[in-house]
C-alpha cells in the first residue's frame, strides 16, 4: 500500500502542487512575458481576449510540465520556455473553443470569454492562438517536439468531437467514457511532458515513460474534474456545481450511478441528461443518487489507479528535484477531490 | 497596356484555369486520396462532415498553386502532394469556421456543414483539420514549410477578428479593407505559392517573387469575390448575391458607393449594414447604388491592378508550362466578374 500512503502524504493540495511551483518559478516569469508578447496584435480585440484568459488565474500546469521534464532530462538550453508556453496556447485554444461547443457562460468563476465578447471571436481567437503556438515551435525548430504537439492538436479536436457525440448518451460505456478523455484532455498532458525530454533527446524509452506519466496524470485530473462536477465547493473551483449536468455530459460518475440505479434511477438519468428536461430538484437528486451509489468514491478510486501508474512510470528516472516533484503533482491532481 | 491585353485573352473562364489544371492532374489525383486519408477518424462525424467540405465541388486553386510553383522551381520529391493538401486542410478548417462565424446557410450553393451538422461539429472539426495540416507538414519535415503556413495560420485568423471588429463600420476606410483581405485570404494564396519554392530549397529572391504572385493573386481574388456579391449570378457562384449585405460586411464596393454616395444614400447604408435593419427591396437598392456609382468597375479596376502585380513578379522565372499557367490563372481570377 506504499502508494497510497505516498498519496496521503501529498494530499495536502499546496504541498502537492508547491514543489513543482518552487522548481519552475523563474521559467514560469519567462513563459509570462512570452504569453503577452506571443497576444499582441494590431487587432485590438485579439491581446483584450487573450489577456482575459491569461490573467484568469489557471494553474499552468500543463506547461509546468514541460518545464520540469525538460530541467529533469537533462536539457541546458532556453527552448523548454518557448514550448512551454505554445503548450499553454494550445490548451488556451482549446478553451476558448470549449466555451462555445459547451455554450459555458463562465471559466474559473469569472465570465467567459464569449459571455463577453461572443462566439465568433472566441473561434477566432482560438484560431489565432493556435497558430501562435505552432509559430513558437517551429521558432523552436525540434521536428520531435513540433510532431508530438501537432499530433497532439489533432487528438484533442478529435476527442471534443467524440464527446460531443456521445452527449446526452447514456449508453456510453466507462471505456468510451476514457477513449474520450485520453484524446481531450490526456493528450496535452502526455504531449507536454514528452516534449520535454524530446528537447533533451532523450532515448526512446525516457519518452515512452514520460508519455504513460502525462497520459495517466492527465485521465486521473480529469476524472477528478468530473467528479468535482458533482461534489465540488464552486467557489474553490471557479466552476458550478452542475455544469455537466446541465450540458449533458455523459461523465464516469453518471455512467456509474446510471448502471448501478434501478429502472426509476434510470429514468430519471434518461429525462434530465438523455433528454435534456430538468426540473428545480433534479441536481440535488443527480448529486443524491451519485452519493447513494458510491460513484464519487469509485471515480476517485480510478483516478488514484490512474495516479499510481503515472508515478511508477517516473521511477526509471535517478533521483532528483524535479522528479519528486512530477511525482507530488500526482497528489496534487488528486487530492482536488477532498 | 500590354497587361491588359493579357488579361482580355485569358478572359475566357475555362481557358483561364485549364493549363493550370492539365498540369497538375495527375498530383490532385494524389491529394484528393491523400485528403480522404487523412480526413479519417474513428469518430463518424469527422469523415461524414470532412467529405461533405471535400466533395462540395471547390475549385482547390490554392493547393494547385503549391503543386505549381514547385515543379516550376524544379523540386523532384513527392513532398509537394503533402504539403499542398495541407493547404488545402487549412482552407477547409477556415471554410468551417468562417461559416460558424457569418451564421451562413450554404457554401458553394450546398448547404453548409453547420447547417447540417451545427456550430459545435463545425468548429470541431475544423480544428482536428488544421492539427491534421500541420501533422502532415511535420511529416514532409521541412521547417522552412512549417514556418510559412504555421506564419499563414495565425495571420488568417488575425484577418478574421480584423473583419469581424470591422463589420457594420462604415468608417472603414480602403486601406483597412485591404487590410483585412491581405490576412484573411492572401496570406494563404501566399504561403500556398512560396510554399513550392521553399520545397524545392530556391534562393530568396524566388521565394519573394512567389510571395508577391500569391499575394497579389489573392487580394485580386478577393476583390472579386466582392463584386460579384452584389453582381453576380447565385447559379453559377454558389452562394447568394446579397449574403455580404444581410451580414453587414463593409467590403470594397459599400466603401466605394457609401463615400462616393450623397446625405441620403449614406443614411441608407447606415440604417442596412450599420444597424442591420434590411427591409424588403434594400438589397435591390444597395445594388442599384453600388453599380449607379460604377462600384464594381471600380472594384474590378482595383483587381486589375493587383493582378498586373501580380504577372509582372512571375517575370524573374523563366518561361516554362508552369509559369503560364500561374500567370494564365490571374486572368481566371478577375474574368469570374465578367
Amino acid at each position: 500500500m506504499g502508494v497510497v500512503v505516498r498519496f496521503e502524504e501529498a494530499r495536502d493540495p499546496k504541498q502537492g502542487l508547491q514543489p513543482l511551483l518552487d522548481l519552475v518559478r523563474d521559467d514560469m516569469e519567462g513563459i509570462n512575458r512570452l504569453i503577452l508578447d506571443r497576444a499582441v496584435s494590431d487587432v485590438e480585440m485579439i491581446p483584450e481576449l487573450a489577456h482575459h484568459l491569461i490573467d484568469s488565474g489557471g494553474k499552468r500546469l500543463r506547461p509546468m510540465l514541460t518545464l520540469a521534464t525538460a530541467k529533469m532530462t537533462g536539457f541546458e538550453g532556453n527552448e523548454h520556455i518557448r514550448v512551454a508556453a505554445a503548450v499553454e496556447f494550445m490548451h488556451t485554444a482549446t478553451l476558448l473553443h470549449d466555451d462555445v461547443v459547451d455554450e459555458s457562460d463562465y471559466r474559473r468563476g469569472k465570465l467567459a470569454a464569449r459571455t463577453i465578447w461572443g462566439n465568433q471571436a472566441s473561434v477566432l481567437v482560438g484560431d489565432f492562438l493556435l497558430g501562435q503556438a505552432f509559430r513558437m515551435l517551429v521558432d523552436v525548430g525540434n521536428l520531435q517536439v513540433l510532431r508530438i504537439l501537432s499530433n497532439a492538436a489533432a487528438v484533442i479536436a478529435e476527442g471534443e468531437v467524440m464527446q460531443l457525440s456521445a452527449a446526452k448518451n447514456l449508453a456510453t460505456t466507462e471505456d468510451e467514457y476514457l477513449s474520450i478523455v485520453n484524446a481531450k484532455t490526456a493528450a496535452l498532458f502526455l504531449g507536454a511532458a514528452e516534449s520535454g525530454a524530446a528537447l533533451a533527446e532523450r532515448p526512446a524509452e525516457e519518452l515512452a515513460a514520460l508519455r504513460s506519466y502525462g497520459k495517466n496524470l492527465g485521465i486521473a485530473f480529469q476524472l477528478i474534474d468530473d467528479a468535482l462536477d458533482y461534489s465540488g465547493d464552486s467557489k474553490n473551483l471557479g466552476k458550478a456545481v452542475g455544469d455537466d449536468f446541465r450540458e449533458g455530459k455523459v461523465t464516469l460518475p453518471v455512467i456509474l450511478a446510471f448502471r448501478r440505479g434501478n429502472q426509476e434511477e434510470r429514468y430519471f438519468w434518461s429525462r434530465t441528461i438523455g433528454d435534456g428536461k430538468i426540473e428545480d430538484g433534479d441536481l440535488e437528486r443527480a448529486v443524491s443518487l451519485i452519493q447513494q451509489h458510491g460513484a464519487i468514491e469509485a471515480t476517485v478510486d480510478r483516478a488514484k489507479s490512474y495516479g499510481t501508474i503515472a508515478w511508477d512510470a517516473m521511477e526509471i528516472f535517478s533521483g532528483s528535484p524535479q522528479k519528486e516533484a512530477l511525482q507530488a503533482v500526482i497528489g496534487f491532481c488528486i487530492s482536488r477531490a477532498h
